[in-house]
């Protein structure tokens, strides 16, 4: 007996930053993954960030049967059919559009669909985590998601404050997402969320998808796939689960030297170690069970495992994700 | 009896410069005008050209019932169906690419159609109408030529010089256009083409567009609407009426200094009067029978009264470009 809609085998992963190169994007395909949310700038400004749209616009050339421009959601339904990827734009930081809102719609057109409105440091537009003061949306910040709003641009606060966080989620008149963090409750990370930041961004359509960057993770590298799978258990019974999917924030292949370059940009002199120390500065180990993409079957039996039904699954593994892309990708009329 | 294919009544100018604005775009509805391509780089380079679309995505925001983005020839049927102008955009010079052939691909994702090789002076690709020594295309400028074919960016050889002109028809595997010039055997100007040119180009399946600017015309502004017609009628006697439309080059309510920003740019310290002259620095008068764009009537009655028969009125109008828009603008599989 069918119970609820049918469930379309479809992996989204809404968070990579890897060293990409033609094995990785063969993994992607070894292992299901229909659309992935690439980080493209992380501290670049607009012209940096063509450049590296023209860097993927040569591997799309290169890797026409494996990858290709993700657009809409239409595309992950045409990456199933084709066994390829659909690759999605984002940024960890408004930097890409300088001081100027009209980069919005360009960045848009380009195909950016996710923008974090800070990383980790005040910007233009909010306060980041590590700030000892969080003074909410900025003036700026405000004109800007409106603007993200009406082309279809997702605001993401993965790496913002609290209040701006929650302001955020109150103000955009669409769904927001955290693309990749998981709950404070289970592990007290500083980039970890707390309850009523999810509970903002949920509570007004938004999305949580969970992060498997070690120093995210309960025991960090150590972490069991049952711990981190029934963390996802507890946060669906809390906040629903079509609200969850995953954003791995994996940095596979990256040399040390690019965590350094996440962290301390061009906007410091001294060293920023941010999750991790002087004694541990490089990228950190990740756990056993979730190496590369063709690991995502290992999460999907983890989360049967503890318990959550084919359908909750299917909707953690992609399905809450393609519903999302399908409400927010496109301009509103 | 019919005679060929449906003559659809379509108007399209292949080229404006105008000072836009609301006045203007009722103007094009009123004329009928259901496509233009319109400049939106002279001498700029990348990031300006940027906020000159930005400019317009203002424009198509503000005036969603008279214009918006035009990216495809089906672009064309729309505006014909809702009464609206669909806009293409140009560059009358490479500068919006720089020195970067990646930024080929970016253009055309944000709606960039038609980019000159040259604008006046030599450039990084081919040489232009002024210079003394013409060298044909550049090694980058053939690199740059493949590389429009396979977007799908129209080469325009509208200010280029006569070699450079027919190396890039021989050269292009695509077909090229001159979007705004006149046969030089009608009027002996600089800017018009000499028949070895135009034969190139339309030989090679390319578009002339034919210009009502005053200094490319017989008598300039003076020239009668008999004359300019007659002279389209044996243009299309002699290279085939498919490979002819308008490119009226209307620079409509534009001020002086913009004529002399066009010819000077950043490229000189002194001033350069191209066309015109010391003491004819600015923008000519248009002749009494093409002052806006509700004038296109009296062009069509024009070449109906010189013989043209309706088709070929109709292709000239509009549907000779409007085949090639679908012939040209999608990217190469």
């Amino acid at each position: 007996m069918l119970k609820g809609p049918v469930v379309v085998n479809m992996r989204i992963d809404n968070l990579q930053y890897a060293n990409w190169s033609e094995k990785i994007f063969r993994q992607m395909q070894e292992g299901g993954v229909s659309a992935v949310h690439v980080t493209i700038a992380y501290h670049e400004n607009f012209r940096e960030t063509v450049l590296n749209i023209e860097q993927w616009n040569r591997w799309f050339e290169q890797f026409p049967d494996l990858i290709f421009a993700g657009r809409w959601a239409s595309d992950v339904d045409k990456a199933i059919e084709s066994k390829r990827t659909a690759v999605f734009f984002g940024f960890q930081n408004p930097s890409p559009i300088e001081d100027d809102i009209g980069l919005v719609e360009i960045v848009h057109t380009l195909g950016a669909r996710f923008m974090q409105l800070t990383y980790n440091n005040q910007s233009l537009l909010a306060t980041g985590c590590y700030e000892s003061e969080d003074t909410g949306l900025t003036r700026m910040g405000k004109q800007v998601v409106k603007e993200m709003n009406r082309v279809g641009l997702v605001v993401d606060m993965s790496h913002s404050a609290d209040r701006s966080t929650i302001e955020a989620a109150e103000f955009s008149e669409r769904p927001i997402a955290i693309t990749h963090a998981n709950p404070f409750d289970w592990e007290p990370a500083r980039r970890n969320k707390k309850h009523a930041v999810i509970e903002a961004v949920t509570g007004h359509g938004g999305m949580l998808g969970f992060s498997l960057y070690p120093h995210h993770l309960q025991g960090k590298g150590d972490c069991t796939l049952e711990s981190f799978c029934t963390m996802v258990a507890r946060a669906a019974e809390r906040y629903g689960t079509e609200h969850l999917g995953l954003g791995s924030d994996l940095c596979q292949d990256q040399p040390d030297s690019v965590v350094e370059w996440m962290r301390v940009g061009r906007w410091s002199r001294e060293i920023d170690y941010g999750e991790g120390s002087a004694s541990n500065a490089g990228f950190p180990e990740m756990p056993a069970w979730f190496r590369d993409n063709r690991d995502f079957g290992s999460i999907e039996r983890g989360l049967a495992d503890v318990g959550m039904d084919t359908q909750e699954v299917a909707g953690i593994m992609g399905g809450n994700w393609y519903r999302f892309y399908e409400q927010s990708f496109k301009p509103l009329k």
